[in-house]
């Protein structure tokens, strides 16, 4: 009936790094998010227990936008030992005019290690110090390195620490970032003294027993959590998230339901409270961080609107760079 | 990373028709939900209210399968204005034991059709009266056709009357049915007497208001609604829906959200019952029709656990045809 361009993960690879222009992209979208005219459901979430696998299914309409992305994304956990990676998916593009399909997104999950690590950095630019001289990641997998490259692009700190379970992937993930931003980095035995150097600290784990604990919080700090994104996963102490001068995330029905806002209120904490999201800070209705010495968090989802907004970004480049195949379906 | 079939409208056209094998196969879907081991998370569903379009996502997880399917059905009921049908949409097949893409299913909605309509005809199998002499059919649409001709499968019925608002299209659909079944049909201009006279029933229209009084109810009848798939949508009289000797639905969880059993409830009717589900017909744990003179309605929404049958089954009889394109992901 009509032309569905086909784009596949090297293509996609190919038109869209992780730069300022993704980056905006994805700022917007938080942006409109605090608009209240985006329209996004609830998560589709289903698990298949006997395969260790997991799928879940994002959307948003973005007002304005020509198109919306559907985006679904299995996790399957026992992949590894077959030599295939955990995480896989596709994103498809409609027409919000038609609702017809536009463009199938072969990524594989690049899409949204893209748009998570771009989240990250747009709570860097809002939410972090003005002045950072160290950056810390719990974590050693492809959203650490992500993280801590795309918070660069924000705050061009000069030295990252890498703590994680174990030591020689730590160092591995310490080596990949010095190579990416040129700038000392060093894998910590210790994530207490990681913490302590840092102004700014990303969790990056799948931990489902908190990772960074509420002693260590310190003066004129800000925290991305990111790691959560299912109601079995924890990676911040809940007292943190509770002492915290402010706690920040990207969607307060998802971060109650999925983040570290779901297992503060389930340690009887944060309960009385209606947190600002991001999206009301990029937008300017939320003063965000008051002062240099301010501790800060920002728990992270993920939300549809991120994925409409990469989705739409990366077929606009790769139809400019003429890249990509077309059906006739 | 692996191969990707892809199968075009045309494709699937040409390897998956109403006939038996498909009837098999979504009755199979139907046995297996009443197992209690089919995963079938509520379906996503989103408005585009600007575009009067609307979007829902289903899936489910069959076992013994070796893929499930992620459908996505858009409905944008503009789009006739632009010589375009409301209803599209693709069905994405994915391996059951990786999450990894199998086939990517461009059916436009084609499949979508096929297994509603084989779910009616499952429906007839189980519930109509043995001997039907005519059936009657209220709505004018594709669906309209298509239940007729799948029930007409199960029960070899020797006459078709056809009610709708509009009595040109009914004329149209009337004529498409007796090309297709090569029996008697007549479109008629009312519906109470169309009713009258047929044993079988089945409701096809996106009515808002009931078109199925519960006076018309007469011993010997079934009535399918398949209709209602959304909480504005309403077919049947909820007196009818009480007054019946046997309300089955698809899933009652759906139904008493989106079908007639909500319309019914609403009415305040129907509430402390738990009616059965027609899986539970299929497999033999519910006796269903008990008389030849009772009153049966079935009250179909339509369930993910059909969409991952048919579009396991049309992989495989593409497959099997060696029909499709394949694409590097």
């Amino acid at each position: 009936m009509s032309d569905i361009a086909i784009l596949t993960e090297a293509d996609l690879r190919r038109a869209v790094t992780l730069g300022a222009p993704v980056l905006a992209a994805v700022e917007e979208a938080f942006r409109l998010l605090a608009s209240g005219k985006v329209i996004m459901p609830p998560i589709l979430s289903m698990e298949i227990a006997e395969a260790n696998g997991e799928v879940d299914v994002k959307t948003a309409y973005l007002p304005g936008f020509d198109h919306f992305a559907i985006k679904v994304s299995p996790g399957f956990f026992d992949n590894p030992k077959l030599g295939l990676p955990s995480l896989n998916g596709l994103m498809i593009l409609f027409s919000a005019k038609t609702g017809l399909v536009t463009a199938l997104l072969l990524d594989n999950g690049y899409l949204t290690d893209i748009r998570t690590a771009a989240a990250g950095a747009i709570a860097t630019k809002y939410l972090a110090p003005k002045k950072i001289e160290a950056a810390a990641v719990l974590g050693t997998g492809a959203q650490a390195r992500l993280q801590i490259i795309a918070a660069h692009q924000m705050r061009p700190f000069s030295r990252v620490l890498v703590w994680g379970r174990d030591r020689a992937r730590a160092e591995a993930c310490a080596e990949d970032i010095a190579a990416a931003l040129k700038i000392n980095t060093e894998a910590v035995p210790d994530a207490a003294a990681a913490v302590a150097a840092a102004q700014l600290v990303v969790t990056a784990t799948s931990a489902r027993k908190p990772i960074l604990r509420a002693e260590w919080l310190h003066k004129g700090m800000h925290i991305t959590a990111m790691g959560a994104d299912q109601a079995g996963k924890n990676e911040i102490d809940p007292r943190a998230v509770a002492l915290a001068d402010l706690y920040v995330c990207d969607r307060v029905s998802q971060a109650s339901a999925l983040g570290e806002l779901r297992a503060a209120r389930a340690a009887t904490l944060m309960n009385g409270t209606n947190p600002p999201e991001l999206g009301a800070i990029v937008a300017g209705t939320h003063p965000g961080r008051t002062s240099e010495t301010a501790i800060t968090i920002c728990d992270l989802t993920g939300t549809g609107a991120q994925d409409t907004a990469i989705a739409s970004y990366a077929f606009a480049a790769a139809q400019k760079l003429g890249i990509g195949a077309k059906i006739k379906a």
